[in-house]
């Protein structure tokens, strides 16, 4: 029967693009949607069919939005002096999403890694100096993963900026790195209970 | 942002009612359909909006297929005397490319469970019953999960079958349950153990 189902095929082929994705999951859930009330891929398939038409880049900060400039850099409420900087846009929903900050985003669009072809003149790294400067920016918060092309990378900006930007007294941090809430000593690799330890706070 | 991205958030709500998708999951899956080239996301808003018109239940056995009868059903190479039986269109597949079966299928539409309102009436178990009478069928394989559900299904079916066609010499068998290959004894549970017992192979 496998070469005759096409429609069927071709689709466990485009769902196992996606990432977390197998074979044997793309067809279950190829069968799933199969099963399920035809709206349902109908409304899948239109909603993916102008998704790229309603999402859009914001031209401030490089998140994904549906009006530009994006609803934070045009809100009021936010602190316009103090910048958080992620490397991928979906990074600026998970730390909105948590409440703590309520400052504005800049996106760089990736992290530098030199053995990938990624070198700091692919990111908004350039854009990043413009808005601290322009912008009245006070501190920049390097949200960046805890890894060597996080590391790389936060020390670039760190270093870019300063030279950049010599007459100005920016803060300039990053996000502490240590154990996760819930996480136990005993499961926590070398590397990060160092820094935990490096990194440890006054009670 | 939250309540603003509109397109982003239905996306996200429509991918996480498929099986083993998460709200945390179907945000990376969107993010990811974002980061592709756009074309990715028409290609497979395309196959979705075509799905059902492409694929359709088999009339004579139940799988899905894109021409009816299916390939199975009207392949002059299969065994026409072995029919085997499973709860789902979906199984036809993972039996198939097993290749170790050459006979016919017969899809049950679900399994026997009262307590979900599902009643042997429900099931295309008198369809089967037909197709054992009109098309010489010698063998019936039941290939059930070996669950609860699965169990009740198979005795059934074992029970209508010699009631309906009392005169007719069929052949009625269960797959064989026991340890998976690569399994380990020592993770085994004791159902499955003591199942794996009763069925032992002489060697």
């Amino acid at each position: 029967m496998n070469g005759e189902l096409n429609a069927l095929d071709r689709l466990v082929a485009l769902f196992s693009k996606l990432p977390g994705i197998g074979k044997k999951s793309a067809g279950r859930l190829v069968y799933h949607v199969l099963d399920a009330d035809p709206s349902y891929a109908r409304t899948l398939a239109a909603e993916l069919a102008g998704l790229h038409h309603a999402i859009k880049r914001c031209g401030t900060c490089g998140s994904f939005t549906e009006s530009d400039p994006c609803p934070i850099c045009a809100s009021p409420a936010r602190d316009r002096s103090l910048i958080c900087v992620v490397e991928r846009a979906q990074d600026v929903r998970v730390i909105d999403e948590s409440r703590e900050f309520q400052g504005l985003f800049h996106v760089l669009g990736g992290l530098i890694a030199p053995l990938e072809g990624v070198n700091p003149g692919d990111l908004a790294i350039a854009q990043l100096a413009g808005r601290v400067r322009d912008e009245g920016v006070r501190e920049v918060i390097l949200a960046l993963n805890p890894t060597i092309e996080g590391d790389t990378t936060a020390l670039y900006i760190q270093k870019f900026l300063r030279e950049k930007l010599p007459s100005r007294q920016i803060e300039i941090s990053r996000l502490a790195s240590g154990l996760p809430v819930g996480g136990d000593l005993e499961y926590t690799d070398r590397l990060t209970l160092s820094r935990s330890l490096r990194g440890r706070i006054k009670m």
